[in-house]
């Protein structure tokens, strides 16, 4: 693989940001969310079902919280479309998120559009919008996300 | 209002831009709709709960159909907030839908993010991604838009 990080297309790079974003959804880890996104206050959250969240400030508390809750996440995004237009890109994919809660397991699919801006030769995300999609009914979206 | 035109800031242009998608979705005339999108495949469009629909045709039939329903819409959008970026633009606002149906009236809240490009110096729709937001419950949300 030498030389590959020299090679990568842009859009490996941004397919490369939309990973590490739902990475950080899994691992849980709050610095490793704090890698994905821009940390300013013109970010903008929108978690399903709920009004949009603007500022990484408030941001970055909505992924503490939902970090610290008793349940653990694993999401895997797929069928990614990724488009690019100058340091702007934008993705949309689907997710499919298990949720292991102390009451047992569940699951949830969500489509989610994802912008990036190219910051330094590093894209970053400034915006999040998820939504449900009925794989599982509004109502069976687990709590710790909803 | 002599020269407005002329001095207008790109700002006022994409949330001029958004405004003609909005008044399309309330006029429900296809015409309307298709001079807001930029008529290509990589388009997309998420409708409240519901996968992504990829590409204008697929698109535009989405909107036929909504528009060919019993029920009229009216659709107020607010709270706008503008990111420019380059020949890019996205815009995240609040959506207060009114529904009128044989039935009688509805209401319904969403959560928008709109993309556009700026293409031969107009400034086109190449994503809309909305979801339910609950000032009504997902089971409430209008049948013509679900």
């Amino acid at each position: 693989m030498k030389g590959e990080m020299a090679t990568m297309t842009d859009e490996q790079r941004v397919r490369e940001a939309n990973e590490r974003f739902y990475m950080a959804m899994t691992t849980a880890e709050i610095e490793d969310m704090d890698a994905v996104w821009v940390e300013d206050a013109k970010s903008i959250c929108i978690h399903p079902s709920r009004d949009a969240l603007i500022g990484y400030d408030a941001i970055r508390e909505s992924w503490v919280s939902i970090f610290s809750g008793e349940s653990s996440m694993s999401i895997a995004a797929g069928n990614e479309r990724i488009t690019i237009s100058g340091d702007s890109a934008w993705v949309v994919c689907n997710e499919t998120i298990s949720v292991a809660t102390p009451d047992g397991l569940g699951a949830a699919a969500a489509q989610a559009t994802n912008i990036f801006r190219r910051i330094g030769g590093e894209w970053k995300m400034v915006l999040h919008h998820a939504s449900a999609v009925p794989f599982t009914s509004q109502d069976d979206w687990p709590d710790v996300i909803n």
